[in-house]
């Protein structure tokens, strides 16, 4: 039997969806912010005199080139992800008739897991061919997939869930969840033969996420 | 046909408004905070006797005066211009009657615009005279624009906007964003003769914009 | 004869004050983050020996009661403006029926200066003994007046305030302004004597604003 | 007798709610940002040819096992610790029919303790055996628990706790802060004799407060 605490804490739907936005709409930010890292970073290294030598403009095509272009790949990928894992949180919650004190902290640590993107994705730019970073980076997906797929489970049990949300529909949401979370542990572990592999695999899996060409297998999920 | 995940994804307007608030808040906020980076690196660059030197408080004022105020004028035009996209996303949403998985990702990429903002404008606050920093803010611009005109065309064709909304008021809607992208290009074309003939018409289109003086050709889009 | 673009454009108090929360969220954990730097700052002046020299923890002591008290004061007092003026918004907004451009542009320029104020926080913090600090320091406060101001008055004129906000009660939130906006000037010109006479001033008009004792005639306002 | 404007500022319990929501996720957000400053930290301090020295991802790990591991556990438990508060401002806001000024004042300064988490937690992290560290810490939960009593007590004093809210219930929501409270206060005291200690005890009464088991007598409150 729950105390009285437990029996109404933390049942507001909106309020969960409101700070997730936040979450969000920080994270969201944060990551295109470090794209000026790099530019900054490879103007405080040059000599000063370089700036006056005929070419500065050269110089910031040449940094927007050489040290911006290279990270916009991990930074896109980190955007459709968020993406892909608002939009999904976006559905579940409405799938809900109300909250509770348990669901709200699986959804807790659902944003822990947000709010380490911009980590994991930094990790990522830094160096592109290093196979560690791209095992935090899966580590980070997977949270992301084992929160929604626990918090799907867990409503589904406490009895949550709308009546309007069938059965099929619970299925498909899960199965989702499942069929992705093996695409990126496939993707991840490409990086074993070869890092460009894996990102462009997960890239494509993110892309086919957003997408969804109606001809894939993939979209069965 | 659609699959059953896809066919109620991404189907709430009001956490569509939510995410995109969030997202202009923090972008807003920090195109302001990095008006404080020329005062901290002027004083870094600076010996240190010269601030206990009779005059540490010129020192100050001479800070702001040839290192903030050439800063303000960036800052400010991409703060107008991020007002004018939040109204103008603001307006549509506002027209519209339920979201959709298609609708929320175009709005996604929208969003994706808006966080490149803080980055486009420091690269133009760090030399107003570079014709390559103009192209980047030009090319931000033109993601804004296109993503929102994608939304219009996407939400009439899918029947996604209210009956009030009628027909002139979606060929208004839709005639004012081609009209400022293109004199958002002509302005950006200028840069090749003077770039800061280019920002100066940028400005000028962007308040004429905001404060609409009903003489103006211009505003008739 | 408006266009039709600007009839039904930013019409939603619902959005702006969403976005303005938004703001002033980012805006006011903005400040407290700041506190950091002098802790980083002063580490990284020190020596390496010094940290391993039998007392490192009565370094962070000392960090602490020399770097980061000072800079409390202005945290705290900034904290406490953006409160004051977020409180006085909120208000205005509940007593709106609803918005429009010109209103909505008028909120916009009243963000654009809540953006400014870690700015301006920062600049007192680094110095408390410049006049030039406070002097942009009360421009800010004097921009978020105005701001505000400006929206009672168009909001009355334009017929956008609710019947239950009567006459009486539209006076005594102008007047409210006004009065705290004289006070504040008042406080800045005190800095021509003394700066710490000048904050002093400030963070008591603002208490008062808070907390707001019966006695003082400042709570007519 | 209130003036006209005290009256009526500061009910809006909705606006409250969005502001607290937008400060938590910042709040969050930022906790998690600052784990990559020790991989950042970590590689600025190394000569530059130890990167390309036969074994740079090797370094890329030693970094996060030996700089960014420490890290983990304070962040976690603050993040741990907001989730806490933010679930139970919530609880509160729920249980209010409405909000006035000194009530929105209670919270703006539950709010101001909420952008201290960032700060004191980085004190935290950078020596875990600093007491003076784990006292700010403290201090930092203290005021949490503080605002959030008096909020409690202030809103039953000014009837403005809607009638579902029962007696029982409400001795319940004041008993449970004051006995974290104490339990922090405890945990604190034993950092005189090991701050490692004093860390654990905090991790498992935030971690008995997420997960309730049934059995522990902390439960009942």
């Amino acid at each position: 039997m729950p105390t009285s605490y437990h029996r109404f804490a933390g049942s507001s739907l909106a309020r969960l969806a409101a700070l997730s936005d936040g979450v969000f709409a920080v994270a969201m930010t944060l990551l295109v912010l470090d794209l000026k890292a790099p530019v900054l970073h490879a103007r405080a290294q040059r000599p000063i005199w370089s700036a006056s030598g005929g070419g500065s403009e050269h110089v910031l095509i040449h940094d927007l080139v050489h040290h911006v272009a290279p990270h916009l790949l991990p930074y896109a990928m980190s955007f459709l992800t968020l993406g892909i894992f608002w939009v999904g949180q976006q559905t579940q919650l409405e799938s809900f008739t109300q909250s509770n004190r348990a669901l709200t902290w699986i959804h807790l640590a659902f944003l822990l897991a947000v709010t380490l993107m911009p980590f994991s994705t930094s990790l990522l730019a830094q160096d592109i061919t290093y196979r560690s970073s791209i095992a935090v980076y899966w580590l980070n997906l997977l949270a992301l997939g084992v929160a929604l797929f626990a918090s799907l489970r867990y409503a589904d049990r406490a009895d949550l869930m709308s009546d309007e949300t069938g059965v099929e529909m619970r299925a498909a949401l899960k199965r989702r969840i499942v069929v992705y979370q093996w695409l990126y542990a496939f993707a991840a572990l490409t990086s074993l033969v070869n890092t460009y592999v894996a990102i462009g695999l997960l890239v494509l899996f993110q892309l086919n996420a957003v997408i969804a060409p109606r001809i894939w297998i993939l979209d069965r999920a």
